[in-house]
């Protein structure tokens, strides 16, 4: 969750089980990812989060580790996932029709994302109309203008993930 | 849900989530597609809704977005998809045997339902016997005369579009 | 769940929505299929649980329309599957190592189990050996002393068949 | 969960249904797999949980038969299997990036543990970096400083072991 002027993040601190996430392990970081409010590290993709939040203007990023995002994210062959003509993409911010054709950048993964932000960055400037990306071998970003805009973002992606990575392998598989 | 002279649909607003659903999120609306009780737009689909209750005379009629209905409709080749021989069709409405050849029609996915109405009452008229349809990309239709009846038909459909997924790819598979 | 002397079984009326099940949907039935206690119609196939009791002496049977026995009895190719060398077949009656070789008959399907009943019987007392049948498109056919046993051997046969069937069209399957 | 001086190890007795688990379904072992607290027969694999808990000092040690450990298992061509590259690794103790290369050797499987045990040590002791091991058609073993330690390496792997099953049979699949 962000607020601005000046910007403030709540986010997760690093390591946690997130299946026994308390109150306790959410700290407030300001926009060098320096903690403001709580105790804590905070996870090692702060910056990226920031990042996010700044570019993008977002109220809320979310990221997820799934099993098919994962898969997606090592599929691309020309930096990116492209998706198109499914109903479920009229769930993303501002899509009103399945004739729509959204590539998500897929951004190799690293340890140091402070060195990484400017590459992310760039992507992020280049594809204005990406509604999330994913980091290869990792996961998926996306976000909203408050946590159910991103939530609802992450399940229709995932869906679609879903959808392709099972079409994959198959016979009729174009 | 349905009620008949004059015809009335029960029906949720267009965007919902469907996790968070309300009883303020359904709306009354008349043939013509009417807010006649409750407030809020529609489902855009309202129309394919009445049309099926119409054509059908069906009672109440569900649709789902589901990661199997939405690879099954893309796997069409002659408009349709078919699926024989299985125990589980005799939960379909008046199928008494396995030995029953189920042919669901695949409609091309659009956004202006109200004008496609046409070619989707007439793939109903032409097909009396197909317990549901599907929308290319996008989900399955179907319908009982009651809630409880539309609800046995699409965990049916829903089971079987699985079967057959999971078998393409496989070096069995016909 | 089965008595004897007279044989008596418990058994689900016909069509009943098995999540909606109460115990006002079973009913007793004696040796030829008649209701002696309860009332409704009894499963259609009364038939072939009435056989596997007397056949094998179980003390209850059980049946399983499941995603993976539907697509594993549609992939026999000598009259039914084998399932060899998995630590889970220990989870069968008697069964003391991983070293066993189970063979599932595979049944074709039928609406009519009274005449079908000689050909199943010939079918288990050919094969004392096994622990269940499939029925082809249809489901799983298992049994044990008690619903316990029989219980424990549904899990383990459909943990069996889901590996199975996962592994078919993967590039190193034997 | 694993005391010392002397070795105690806490286990769940032979054969009991996992879903049915109460305290009096696990015993107290020595050493040597002596009962000294409970009564019961411990697990047929105890003397591999001791191995596992002396040779690498674990706290804990967690065992499982899911689907994916069991088809990963039989997919070794050279003795074991290696994930590489996937940013899940870092939940493996002491793993600190992504680029990591992990190879769980694959054990056959035996129902004579005591005898296998030496052999076990041998492939335990060739690689003490690895988090864990697979028996095959069988399932893994993973440890931990505790239980919370050992229960995140099995999501970890087992998360892991998806990916790959799932990814094998893409077209995409190097």
């Amino acid at each position: 969750m962000v607020t601005r002027t000046p910007l403030r993040l709540a986010i997760t601190t690093s390591g946690v089980d997130k299946g026994l996430l308390s109150e306790d392990d959410i700290v407030e970081i300001d926009e060098h990812g320096k903690v403001v409010a709580g105790s804590g590290r905070p996870s090692a993709e702060a910056r990226l989060h920031l990042t996010v939040a700044r570019v993008r203007g977002a109220g809320a990023v979310l990221h997820t580790h799934s099993i098919w995002s994962t898969i997606l994210s090592d599929t691309a062959t020309d930096g990116g996932v492209t998706i198109e003509g499914y109903e479920m993409l009229k769930g993303l911010a501002g899509v009103q029709t399945h004739e729509h054709r959204e590539w998500l950048p897929v951004v190799g993964n690293t340890q140091d994302w402070a060195a990484a932000v400017p590459r992310v960055e760039a992507i992020l400037a280049e594809r204005p109309d990406a509604h999330g990306f994913l980091i290869r071998r990792h996961g998926l970003y996306t976000w909203g203008q408050d946590l159910a805009d991103a939530k609802r973002q992450v399940e229709i992606l995932e869906f679609l993930f879903e959808v392709m990575g099972r079409k994959r392998g198959m016979p009729w598989q174009p």
